[in-house]
C-alpha cells in the first residue's frame, strides 16, 4: 500500500484514540485480505456472530493500549 | 459517531476505572456492529455460553490494564 | 452495581495478587451475565472443560499484570 | 487455599522464571477447577491437541512477560 | 533461517513500523510452516475467513505494540 | 527438566532475539508435553492448519515483546 493512512499515533482525546485503534484494527485485516469485495462479502457473517464481535473488540483493545501509552494516557 | 463517550481515562477508584473498562469493551463490539436490534438478538447466545462470557472478560482485562495505567494504578 | 468491591490493587503478598486477579476476572464475566442462577448453570459445562480453563487463566494472567505492576512486582 | 504457593516473583534465572510463569498458568486452571481427579482426567484430551498446547503455551507467555519484568529481565 | 530479515526495530514513521508489524507476524508463521507452497495452499481458506482475518490482525497488535515501543511512539 | 536452556534474555540482535522468542514458545508446548514422539504426531495436523499457524505468531509475539524489553529494543 502506498498511500499515507499513519502518519502519528497522537490524538486530541481519547476518544479520538479510540477510533485510531479501531483504524488499526481494520488495517491489520486489510493488509491479510486487501480485496474490498471479499471483505463486503465477508461482513455480514462477521457482524452478527457474538464471538467474532468480541474479537473484534479485543483487536481494538491491544491496539488502544498502544495508541494510549503514546499519548501518556491524555494526562493533564 | 459524533457523541462524546470518553472524554478521559481518569477515574476516582479502581471499581469505576474498571467499570470504563467494560465501557471500552462494549464500544468496541458497538463500532463494528452499531445496529442496537441485532446486538439484542445476539446477546442470549452470547450471555449464556461459558467461552464467549470469558472472552468477555478477557477484553474487560485488556482495557483494564490500559485505563490502570493512566491511573498510575490508583497509588495514593 | 452499587457495591463496593475493588477499592485498591495492592496487596500484601504476590499470591494475595493473584487471587486478586481471579476476582477480578470473574467480575468481568458477572458484568456481563449479572444472573448468578445462569451461572451456576454454566459452570459444569466450564469447569470440565479443558480448553475453556486454560482461557480461564490466561483472563487471569492478564490481570495479574495489571495488579503486580500496581504492586512492583513486591520487590523489596 | 490457604498455602503458601506464591512468596515471591524473584527467581534467580529466566529460565527459573520461566518455570514459575508455568506454575503461575496452571494455578489459574486450579483456582477454577480444584479437583485434581477432574484434571487427570481433562490431560489427555488436552495434552494431545495441538491447538490447546498452544493456547497453555500463550498462558506461560503472558505471565512470563510479568515475572520477567518483576526481575527487571536478569539484566547484570 | 540464514538470511537477515531483521537487523532493527526503528522505523522512520508509525505506517513503516505497522508494515514491520506484519512483517514480524508472518514471520511467525514462516518459523512454524518453513514450506512455502504449504502456505500458498492455505491462504485462501484463511484469507475468506472473517475470524481467520481477526485472529492475523491481532498477532500485528501485538507486534505493533513492541515495535511502537521501540520507537518511543514517533513522538517528536 | 534439569538442562540449562535459557541462561540470559540479551541476545545480540533484534532478529535472534526472535528466534529466543520461538525458542520460549515451544519450551511452553514442551512443559505441558514432554513427549517428543506425541509432538512430533501432532505436527502435521498442526502445521497445515491456518489458524493454529496464527496461534503459533501470536504466542511468539508475546515472548518477542518480553524479550524485545529485555534487550531495550536494541537501541543503539
Amino acid at each position: 500500500m502506498t498511500d499515507t493512512w499513519l502518519a502519528t499515533l497522537i490524538t486530541d482525546t481519547p476518544q479520538a484514540g479510540f477510533e485510531l485503534a479501531i483504524t488499526l484494527s481494520r488495517r491489520g485485516v486489510k493488509y491479510t485480505q486487501p480485496d474490498t469485495e471479499v471483505l463486503k462479502r465477508l461482513r455480514p457473517e462477521y457482524a452478527e456472530d457474538a464471538k467474532a464481535l468480541t474479537a473484534a473488540s479485543q483487536v481494538v483493545a491491544i491496539n488502544f493500549q498502544t495508541i494510549a501509552a503514546a499519548n501518556n494516557y491524555w494526562r493533564k
